[in-house]
């Protein structure tokens, strides 16, 4: 078996390491003859596993005490709606602050305009959403109940590479393509949420961290399983959890710190994300279209001169096992995602296959 | 490596055949070098893939063709809600029909009650859960807007040998530990539901099996990751879904087929219970309370003539591989869960080691 370098923006590559672990011991867990997947949610050595990688996630990302960590269902998508729901519950006129800059911010913002009355604080729409419109020009109501924004944009690959200062509004962030990508600062954030199939573990499992002082504002319609106050009482065990893709997220930050932990991984995402940006703007051949402050470290989507070539592109990458290169629909050309699991060496790769195919046909 | 027998009641055993293939391709799916749990869900591999799973299923259950399929995530408990919010949307004064017969109907019921009146058809609480009212004392409200019932209590071992007949009333079951154990007449009813980790694959993922008339009944406030109509006109992928469950769970379904489809399944299984409840009603050392017209094939709970030797036949069950037999907390004692993955030889060793058991202590 040769592994390919995967470039799929999600669900995404996982580490070789957390993947041969699991292989192992599938039908065999912890000598117990019994798959992980076959344990009940509420047996001692599942609850002993899913505190461990609880823990483990804290440690990372350095979770003060007093935010709660919740392991959902429903991705990020199914959150775009559960947090107005959890955090709206108090508010006679509730009013979401939005920072539009891609897919993904809309389509947050749609799902908030079923709860409150939502105002664009700003909205990269006006540059093609190829660069953040600069701060000091956001519209910030001061009665806003929480202001949404998503730090890393997959498909357009636009990103932050700095937390807005909103002063006293709580801020909501969606992680789901940047977190344990970077060290961050959690205290400054209400909540965070991310769904696992980029940096974090398969899909099917979804985390928030939020705020403890938040968990009072739930909505009296929300039901049970999506009240964030129960969930964190119930320890992310109200009903069922995704087991498997927990054991897994856990496999994946068990990893993350023997590499070192976020700061030696932010080093190396860093020096992936320049040495491929640098070979796309030396080349006239490929593009990529991002304000150089604000271009994703995760997702490098570019396009070729002449796009007849895209197919021919991807059909010789595949060729050399550089799998999944195809930009989103929504935008065409080429997107490589090169989160945590995708090694330098698969940087290398693509720009040597890149290089070469450049002096072929361009 | 020996593999144990599983008598957990989810997340339960799942067919040695089954783990074994995911094991094989773990790193490495359809010579591709990557995962199944590393691509996208749009990736066409991936979609062929999904599309033969839900194919399978139909297969297996015969669902016709004005029935849609839904590939969800959030297990029953979602679906308490999710329910009431996809069809009470056109009713103005929403009445849910209930039957209580044991804990998860009761959640059920009480979640039903954000949304809409609920009347109790029957409860067997005034039986202590050991029976089913029998329909003739139903008290059916005509103007009902669906009547929901649990044809199997995973927790108390009750279980439908029959189905309601409602008249036009549409008819939902939650069959999360009942569905695939037999053939079903899908036709009878409105709308199914089951979690999956019982008898279809790993937790994480929850399957619809609803009539498509019934699909413009829902709630305006719906988000739309919890739409049925936009799941699915999106084929289930309106978002990411569970990826690997849902593979997983394909898995299932062709092994399901190797085995001789439902018909073959329902012998087993009912060979299977018929022998230990015969076994338990012939020993005066163990005890299961429910009447025999209404005990499960899949949950047998059972209790020991003396409560002061459980920890010690816990104890040495596991030490003879007979894994997970603690009865839930709510009711005490003991449960063997004999779902389809749970092979003929697992009842017969536990049969075994019951005998050996009580000559021992009895």
């Amino acid at each position: 078996m040769t592994r390919a370098f995967n470039f799929c923006a999600g669900p995404a590559a996982l580490p070789d390491e957390v993947l041969l672990q699991a292989q192992a011991e599938l039908l065999d867990w912890q000598q117990r003859g019994i798959s992980v997947m076959e344990i009940s949610h509420r047996h001692a050595a599942f609850e002993t596993m899913a505190a461990e990688a609880e823990q483990d996630l804290r440690d990372l990302l350095q979770v003060p005490d007093d935010y709660a960590v919740l392991f959902m269902q429903g991705g990020a998508t199914a959150q775009f709606s559960l947090i107005p729901m959890n955090l709206l519950g108090k508010e006679a006129s509730p009013l979401v602050a939005c920072v539009n800059t891609g897919i993904w911010s809309n389509k947050a913002t749609a799902e908030a305009a079923r709860y409150a009355k939502t105002h664009i604080v700003a909205d990269a729409q006006g540059f093609q959403n190829t660069t953040i419109p600069p701060m000091t020009e956001w519209d910030i109501p001061a009665q806003a109940s929480y202001l949404q924004y998503t730090p890393n944009e997959t498909i357009g690959g636009l990103e932050f590479h700095f937390v807005p200062e909103v002063e006293s509004i709580p801020l909501v962030a969606d992680m789901s393509s940047t977190l344990l990508s970077r060290p961050i600062d959690v205290s400054k954030f209400a909540l965070i949420y991310a769904g696992a199939q980029k940096n974090i573990g398969p899909a099917g499992i979804t985390l928030v961290i939020v705020r403890k002082d938040l968990l009072d504002r739930v909505m009296p319609s929300t039901p049970s399983v999506f009240n964030y106050q129960r969930i964190a009482d119930n320890g992310s065990m109200l009903n069922t959890p995704p087991t498997f893709a927990w054991y897994l997220s856990g496999l994946v930050f068990k990893w993350l710190k023997r590499q070192g932990g976020l700061t030696a991984m932010a080093e190396i995402n860093e020096r992936k994300a320049t040495k491929l940006y640098r070979f796309i703007d030396e080349s006239d051949f490929y593009h990529n279209p991002i304000d150089p402050d604000c271009r994703s470290w995760m997702n490098v989507p570019f396009t070729l001169k002449d796009d007849t070539l895209d197919a021919r592109f991807l059909q010789e990458a595949e060729a050399n096992k550089l799998m999944n290169l195809k930009g989103h629909r929504s935008v065409g050309g080429m997107r490589a995602s090169i989160y945590n699991a995708v090694p330098e060496q698969a940087v290398d790769a693509l720009i040597t296959f890149m290089k070469d195919f450049e002096k072929r046909c361009g």
